[in-house]
């Protein structure tokens, strides 16, 4: 799809292709045999035989994908292509393709194994992105800027917190990302109806070096219809992108004409209008906050899906082929656009500085309101310096002039002291603290992982 | 990809393609330049010159997928190619491509054209299926069925009914289709801020011209950033997409091995199963449900991308850009499944008759009840049938010889007259109204439309 | 609940609640017991009697509630307290209450009552809304501002273009509103299965006459398990609450304190924060933008709920009892909030115009390469341009200065030329007529309405 | 809410009530009271009045709703009540109510506090159900019934390797459930900016004795404006009720009049209809599957809410609400309804035999494919065999007759083996030791938990 370099990540999307689907699900037949073969169950030279014709180039997606739209999934077709292979090489080893399977255990078995290489490389970006972010917090622990809450100046922070905030959150989600993966790394094998009734008592033996063969659990029960494990995955991956729809729209914010305290790195070409020749426009965030519209509904899917009818559903599993590849593929532009845009952020802490000031000491009012009950009560207090504020709003003066001119206040606090509340570096509280735990805390997941 | 043959309607599908989305914008400049030159704000051979490039098979959609990815939309890199397409040809007329346009102009206008070729073709299909439905609705006015409720007979219908019901529903969301299509038809045409800045006095002029060329409505203002149209073209389809959903639903209960009275057309190859070799999965059914539970995930999408940021959007326009050729794409594919299952669907009025009989007259107990509580009233009358039928039920006995049994009941009704009563082709109420009413008003509907 | 007199709009939601559901429902066993009686089907005393037990206050919630927990549904307990109610009365009486009809057809109906007066309401504030946008955009036609795109200064607009936007599209949600409202004020009444079995042949007589004394329409065929029209009616106030959220949007990130170009009206002790005593947050644009993420998963509920079983659903219709309430609860709060704010809203037309003076003329560089471009074509304009824009933010300078140190622009353009080009108010294009045009369409429109 | 005690479980939800909402609020400010005088921020004595003033029946729900629809949320009204009640007492005491939060601190914490409560019930009722599936799967693991795949027949299974799985997803979802829980049990405490600036350099200290006094985790860094926690746990729970729901859905099915194998437990009373005096609605079923089309738009809503702005968030916190009590709700009563039909669930074991043989073989088609696939391939047998189901379907015969006339087939098959490899309960496969896989687990998992 055209807008897929821009809306993805190259090498995700490279394991969520049609190609890559129906090289797993080739891939899962192999293994099938193999395992067949190593058992008994088939002979070793139909292996063989099966190993040589999944491996070539023989398979059309085009003439796949017309099979498909009259078997109803893309299994039966396969395996048809498949066993048509083997058998110009073989007819007799022909006989012994996909033996014993279901159409669900191919299809479901070759999701995982690709998601297993695709999600991984979603997971590396959102590392990436807590590096950057890691990087950001500790470059900019004492960088002051306003906090901002409901859209207004609040109290000030420091650039660094905020970004040990996005940290913290790119690492939880991190952990989830890999914890559900590794979650739903299970082998689909079961059969027609989830019995391995064609294998007699042979089935668990099978289904033991089949996932070996593949380097996947062995699922004690078959979960055609229970599609928890991948339902969670999808919910990591939905949480994630929410997380970094949550930094792309800070930097959005910062990014605003107005505000201009944070910019996406800079890029020939990059995030031009076809209007206006002086655009930079904030491409990676846009794509981000795109993702974040998106999953949502798509994470409603998969959830949606689940009540499957009985042994195998009609239309909840068909309600998955696509959607989750598209949460991966989401997911993998999101978090391959947040670690470019945090790799490479542009910070103008003076601006930051600046802009603290437009409120002329107001949006530290908290400050001298708290000191302030110290001595009349925190409602009092809070009546008092509200009304002081606003009035300095109004007026267009600054805070710690009108507080001289209030008795209320100038009986409790001294100008000197009121300057010293009104200075945004004296009011950052456990800031460093948050920043300094927040680097730890990286720096030891990041040993771990 | 692989699973639109199946998944959705060619016809429809060829109209989202990439291809058909680079030339229905390649159109849109053509058209611009010509409005233009008719306006005298080009020469008219740059208009000559512009349109020769747009015509070509010059434009690489790698190229342009991987502009784009720079750019943060298509029209960038496409405007550029068309740029230097012109150029080859005349480099002085090349300066006149998307003259005084901006990107969303561009991009907007084509899917609205794509939207009118595509969408009339998946209401199409709607018109298809009611037909279908009619003709099933007229066929079976008196094929008694057993109703059936949360899943449990109820008193009795004739599937000409639930065929009438179904036709009455399609040609609600038929109707719903093509006004909300027609709604959104709609050129957008605005410059950079949507102000038509860049054409001074003449834009309005130019406007015209332009949604003339295209056969579309001028609109009287930009919508940039206000996409209600689109979200309520993507609800009507939503809708319609629900209705063939309840529609598949009803015969995928039909079809199951226990009820059989209903079965998706059969055709060679059509729903099998790689391991079982006797199944004929309900294909058409699995594919309209899987859209019915996608569709709703797409439309939430669509509505939650509505808040656009000022004049045109960072992430809500983004997020449209995939999501809602998606949703055109399965209700294409919704409806036409829909359309063949309805067509050529079987229908077995034996089973259906022999079916009602399984409960052996308990589903007929509210007629027995209504008949009862003009003697008794309904309170009564309905613990005193209740309690025949369940001992019907458990003691595996027809509801007539139990009743005759309870004095209660014969002091007032006759053997005879519960013979009647329970006689499901007795108890249809105003069914044949309903269908001879809905068949009649598809036919005014269909000869209107 | 606690949030609702935040959340909604307490005039809609009064026909929301628990008392007015049971009471519409009541309403409806009264109409049906009239129109029997009309008919001959029950006595005119029952019909009496009947209208009496309804018209008292004695139905206990919690009793009903608890009922309704054990029968799967409202109507159940309400019939049987309806009842006894009537049975204290006169027994004989009693026995002809909700004669021959299924709960669905008074919970269907009494719901479609409440719809008709909530959404009215909601549909009012629409207007009011739009009556205030009007407002807006007329006093403020020629407010320049900067135009903003993907969150960046883009050429300039006007405030009344603006407001403009908002005007036509409230027009045209409030249109779909009316529309789809209207489309939905069907009766529900069909008995058990739909066929109106308990009434023999005079079903549809007495269906005429007791939709006739609801004052709705009377349905050709029942619609227990089609639910298209309330689908709708759910899309349609989805599609205004985006419509609303992007108002709120954009009046929120206007009245950021580093903007400061529009404010929620003000009002004493509204939008206060518990730690900054100086705080005014915009709380109407928190509610609208709240019920913007949360109306999309509700509009996506009703969709997917709409594949119900056969006759009447197990799952599908129940998943809609709170839904859609919730649905209008929040679009009447989103409305309510919408008109409130813009009926107050307040306008810096000082500071929109210093904002746009930020960029020094490079927001207008559009303006400078459109004149530029008739000497040296779009593409090496757009370049050249570009370049002296990128200089002018780099270097802090205003676009003309840079300009004039371009041999290429001076060339061609000169310092008069340039400074009138860079003049916000000589580049707003079509804006005036644009506005005109949606005040005399909302004119047009709410005479006819 | 009237539906509540059908929709919900009771237990749940007093833990969601306004009324606990507001408790929980005063049991954080009054734990902040404490611990602040713990720590000599605030007098002893203070605490004291405070605490007492949190204790009383004096908050009137009405009033605070009120004051939200002003302030905007909850806690400035209560606060503001909280101060008006220990100014009564002290009004000294007084100025240290809420000493240095914010309104989100103290609105946060609150809501994990009852999350804790609610969410652990819920849990408790998915072990539950769990516990009544791993009976089910004990006692049945040997009762056969038709595996059914796209709602048609396939080779059988038994009931227990059903109630097996539904018991295997059971346990994966309540302990995804439980982690959730646990992960999401962090204070909220960072007062206005997240910096805890209020405090100086004894919010840490603070922050530590406040988790402590409400057995939270303390978390490093205020989480204003990070919502995946709570986002995470939404989606275990939605994942959880996605899980219920195919439980419902498979029963509800099972019940159906034409399957007739499974009923929910019956109750007096308990799914009556107001027409049909015979109906036993599946009560649960309708909740259950009510519940899982209504969660995933509200989780969708979660996330949707994730990209909060800056500091604290303007829309994204709001929408959370209502949105993540209403899932905990309809998960609590998906749990309680689920638990209730698994506990009571009754089985028709004959009756499962019996529908086997309504295909009269031809489920078993597999098998005699297997068989002789390895005498002619796979490909051939299935065609052979398929042939034959369908000719014995087309013929209503026993597939073993149809067989028994086919030479290709009698080549290689006994008559006595084609009935061997007939007989369902020979074709079982590894459904012994699925069951009794998923059984130990559960016994393990149960012991550990």
């Amino acid at each position: 799809m055209i807008y897929d370099a821009l809306l993805g990540d190259p090498a995700v999307d490279e394991h969520l292709s049609d190609d890559a689907h129906v090289d797993a699900m080739l891939q899962v037949e192999e293994a099938l045999a193999r395992a067949q073969a190593t058992l008994g169950l088939i002979p070793e030279s139909a292996a063989d035989v099966i190993t040589d014709s999944t491996r070539e180039d023989e398979y059309d997606l085009d003439s796949l994908a017309a099979g498909a739209a009259k078997a109803g999934n893309l299994a039966i077709p396969l395996v048809q292509a498949l066993t048509a292979n083997a058998a110009r090489r073989d007819p007799v080893s022909a006989r012994y393709v996909h033996w014993g399977a279901t159409s669900q255990d191919i299809i479901d078995t070759a999701t995982v194994l690709q998601l297993r290489a695709a999600v991984s490389l979603v997971a590396d970006s959102l590392a990436r992105a807590a590096d950057a972010a890691a990087e950001l917090a500790e470059r900019h622990a004492t960088t002051v800027m306003a906090g901002r809450t409901w859209l207004q100046h609040a109290t000030p922070i420091t650039f660094g917190l905020k970004a040990a905030g996005w940290l913290a959150a790119l690492d939880r989600v991190h952990e989830r990302v890999e914890f559900a993966l590794d979650d739903a790394m299970f082998l689909q094998f079961g059969g027609a109806s989830g019995t391995l009734g064609s294998y007699d008592d042979r089935g668990l033996e099978l289904t033991a070096l089949l996932a070996d063969g593949l380097a996947l659990r062995q699922t004690n029960i078959p979960w055609h219809a229970h599609r928890d494990r991948l339902a969670d995955l999808a919910c990591a991956l939905g949480v994630a992108v929410g997380t970094t729809g949550k930094i792309a729209r800070d930097i959005s914010l910062l990014s605003q004409t107005e505000v201009a305290e944070a910019f996406e790195p800079a890029e020939e070409g990059k995030g031009g209008s076809s209007a206006m020749p002086q655009k930079r426009n904030p491409v990676g965030a846009s794509v981000v906050l795109a993702a974040s519209i998106r999953v949502p509904g798509l994470v409603a899917t998969m959830l949606a899906a689940m009540p499957n009818e009985h042994e195998r559903a009609l239309g909840g599993w068909q309600a998955e082929w696509e959607t989750l590849p598209q949460i991966v593929h989401l997911a993998g532009g999101a978090a391959r656009h947040t670690a470019e845009m945090l790799a490479g952020l542009e910070i103008d802490a003076e601006r930051m500085r600046a802009n603290i000031d437009l409120t002329q000491g107001v949006s530290l009012a908290e400050s001298a309101s708290m000191a302030l009950a110290e001595h009349i009560g925190r409602f009092d207090a809070h009546r008092v310096i509200g009304d002081a504020s606003r009035r300095a709003i109004a007026e267009h003066r600054p805070l710690a002039d009108v507080l001289a001119e209030a008795p209320d206040v100038m009986k409790h606090l001294s100008r000197e002291e009121i300057a010293r509340l009104l200075t945004p570096g004296n009011y950052l509280g456990s800031s460093a603290t948050f920043i300094a735990d927040a680097l730890a805390a990286h720096a030891t997941y990041r040993d771990v992982d």
